[in-house]
């Protein structure tokens, strides 16, 4: 089984970070190719850089898909550009924010979900609210850490998100945490050990469930929203892959 | 006072369209620029469509607001890239399709919508949940036309768009119809006349929203979500304004 | 156009100031005609007072529609006899409540309201999810200022109510506010300074609105709960007119 | 135990009806005393005619009050005032509306609501959200019956209402029914007979359940939006008892 | 009248509380038959104990219904069994969860609930959604006593409970409190004198609904989810009774 | 990896179908160990056979935990006993019914569910609303089979859950659909092919699930409400062993 996992932003040491994490996580016999998108931004810290990391990541999507990808993992919490992957698509598509969320509702009664900047907040309640997972959910937390401080070992994003686990506990009544950050990937052990609560990291959640979903035969469906985009008189629809 | 409506796609009759509707409902000394997006597709028909169409949207949304205009109208009833519009403006940004469920819920206490493709109703129905009126609102209907058969005078997309107001009449309780795709700028008066109950087009409650903002001296917050862009390493912030 | 402004409470300085900030709001060629219901109490606050203002408020309604007003605005922050209004009127009718509301929404993810007594949430919670802006809204609070402590400069009115604003800010998560009683039509520009949030007052609000929607031609939809009340055996209809 | 049973319309027969219905269900040593209120319509058929009953209504409560009734029943299934009407009572206040969804709610899993005309659909739906049993409710459905021929035996009424009955059976999934209005009070056992589903009538559940919480010795809350009405400068309190 | 009320736990001792709660708030003319369960768990803290609970229970319920019991009383706060138990009886069947929050809807307008350990609490949360009551509670607040401490003089549980409604009065704005647990039975009337607001408590109002019900003539329905069981081959729809 | 799949009834022609189906799903690597529970009813159809089944039950969740398995699968689409077994067992506990649900929402904007008989369609519905996942799914839909008709090559089931797919795609807007019943398993195949949908068996998704929880190391937390019995005087908590 291929899996392709794209990260969309344009920092390869994040993509490093989040292929090792998901071939950390894939069963024998699966392969992982992890992706970024150059044309993104370095880091996707809100609603505009999102925006802008989408174009690039739906050519990603086409591609990986023209090569027989079996499915593909958006591996951005935000779950940028999962509608329009999923339109372009015939894989399943998952987002590495809905995955660690469907996981965590089934290891714990009420979940929170600590991000990075505020700013990110409502983007994943937005999210929540279109999985339907907003009700387990006690609060989603913000670190106050920007994306690539937990690339930087000198930061104190580390403990920062720990803070925000350890009021994640004590307020919201969390019986498991959701980390909201691909850049979090390598945290979930440790915080995991920590807190002696289940800890639930996107990336791995993402890639079992991507594979769950392809070993099932199952296929993204084309009788709704995400029927094929339409041909575009002036031939526009191949523009993503061109991009 | 300057309105910056932007038709996100690149079909320049439908971009005069609503540039006549804009000006038609705007007050007295309020001045329209109409704008299109020439980097997006051809018409904005599901997710796909609506996600290539933003980055150049965004384009046009600094540019203006460079230009100091004092609202912007984003003039797709899918509300393309609204968040991430309000992120890069300090300026009141309004869609079209916000802006006449708003007006619809106060002076109806149930209105259905009407759209054009049926790929398009579950976007429409996270942007109800999104402005918090899906309670308000019966059904979103679609009536089956593609967005340019509305621009043809010889296709059948008026009769299929009365069959579908007549149903939602009959069958959803509506108490007022929502018009939703701008291409359907020009007929509201008339079914008005035909069904004998308000209905309520996009681009004019838009223009009219966005003079009360504007007018009320409002401006976007930028305490949460829509806080302006993170400036990144490498100056990736700047690269809207360059699509 | 004429924009009739009900203050459903009798005390003639309300009435004056509401005044004051209708015809600051409106647009030029707007003339807003501001009354009181001299037979309601001489303040709104709670649902016995507000039950006790309606009748004299609808044949204010009455009496304005008579004399050809283009929309009504009721401006006590309860939305006071809002849907009775409707169902009297043709013209457009807006409550400065959801007025102010639904302005909030379109530049601030989330919004409190801050309004005067405590026992006067409920009453707004419960108009929040009438009008469906209950989830956008953070919090409803109440400074505990009785409403005429409003018309007193000696009172410490406005410190409780610059408190509960910073309160809403530090914990409610809000990037907007909204003054929550007519009686602070005067204050808002003073708090967006002092707390660098946007802060939206129902009176202009409602104005604006009314405006927008006269401006388009909408007029209260017959074909639902807003339906004209039926004539009723020994002519009871004409009663509200006569109270 | 005494219990006030107000009708809030004007018309004596009606009362006369309720007043029959509520002795029928009152438990050995409870005194029902059946009022109504001369100053309000004949039939409460909208927003409008019960924003008219309420003054009047609320006088009728303080009297009431006044004379040491246990409970207050008000027997309009709109509920009319009711909140209203709990701000000035200290003992328990019930609407025959609640009350009906209340015990329809313990003995089927989901209900409808057949009332009479379908204006009043949205007040009715509107105190469901209210009491929080909208989502136990399967439908509310109007007979387009007018109240006042449910009293008149020429009229189609009864036949009317069976139709909408049988259709919330077959289409709602609705395991019980609740009659939707005052007037229906003589006929809950006839249409459980024919339809072999539990039929709930709302003024004898009213009854039960004011003798249940006066029984109790439960006493309205005066904590929150249920507070004493504040006292006006001119004493305006007391101008209900004088309406 | 006869009424069943059911301790679904094994403890004799807190049946006994629960009989006399049960006589003291029931009307002249009811008898009350209480009873344990000796095959369940000796109290009940969770999902675990209250499964293992619920065979013993249902066949109590056939054996009552055997015996003619006109309604059914669950005398624990979880409403353990309740579905199941209404599938068994054509009479109605009450949990005292259900009937403490229905009564504390109707006189205040938001209630909190005071259990005894957080392990319980998203049972009663998820009886809320259920009933509907939901959005009427404040919160479900645990005082983290065990069940039997309220049996023990020398604990310091009521000192806990007490506290904890202390912190829903002041944090939750609860106009009334619900307790949450058949235990505490004997406590409402002095904390309501203590605190001043209302207090219910779930075996007797659970009683005085079941009397209101079955006075009504009110049976369960039949018609969906709580039809009778279906015979099975081998027969073993008999087993509850051979318990 | 061990995966212990339990079926809640005591049919072992139904345990061998879906331990066929199991172990068809499950990756190389996985153990299945399917079994029934000879004390449950020979079928679950409803509230009452579901809580008769849970106590057998638990103790096939206590006897497996304790034999190493790495997952538990409740192979009855009610999940029936899901969370006092999650309350019992540290490893993680699928249902088939909350599993078969999930993965549709991954791959179907829309889902609608088709089960056997009405009476179980409350059921389904509660633990919809329990998941989140009700607001992804259109409609349950009963086929109106009795669970063992399914087993009966002769009866009509298979064209009675045809007939309501098909009803599912035309009338629910459903773009994927979910087999309601256990026994259904080996239908999936078929129906998606002549539907051109696709359509999700919970044993195999369920499989797959509970695969990817125990791969990533994910335990059931303990800190809520699936917090481990507490033992009870008297050595109670050792019981559902010993059934």
């Amino acid at each position: 089984m291929r899996i392709h996992v794209v990260n969309p932003n344009a920092t390869r040491s994040m993509t490093e970070k989040i292929g090792a994490a998901a071939r950390a996580a894939a069963s024998a016999g699966t392969t992982v190719v992890a992706a970024d998108v150059p044309s993104a931004p370095v880091s996707i810290e809100g609603y505009y850089d999102g925006a802008l990391a989408v174009p690039g990541l739906l050519a990603a999507i086409a591609a990986a898909e023209a090569d027989g990808a079996d499915a593909h993992v958006i591996a951005c919490f935000d779950d940028t550009g999962l509608d329009a992957a999923r339109s372009l698509a015939d894989a399943p598509v998952i987002g590495i924010g809905e995955a660690a969320c469907h996981m965590a509702s089934l290891i714990g009664g009420r979940f929170s979900v600590v991000t990075t900047l505020s700013r990110s907040v409502p983007i994943l309640e937005q999210n929540l609210v279109r999985s339907g997972l907003d009700g387990r959910c006690g609060r989603v937390r913000a670190a106050e850490v920007p994306v690539l401080a937990l690339e930087d070992p000198r930061s104190d994003a580390r403990a920062r998100v720990a803070a925000a686990i350890a009021a994640a506990i004590a307020e919201d009544g969390a019986e498991a945490i959701v980390l909201g950050c691909a850049g979090m990937a390598d945290l979930a052990t440790t915080y995991a050990q920590e807190f002696g609560v289940p800890v639930v990291e996107g990336v791995s959640a993402a890639v079992r469930l991507a594979e769950a979903l392809a070993g099932l035969g199952l296929r993204t469906s084309k009788a709704g929203g995400w029927a094929r985009p339409r041909p575009k008189p002036g031939g526009f629809e191949g523009t993503a892959a061109a991009v």
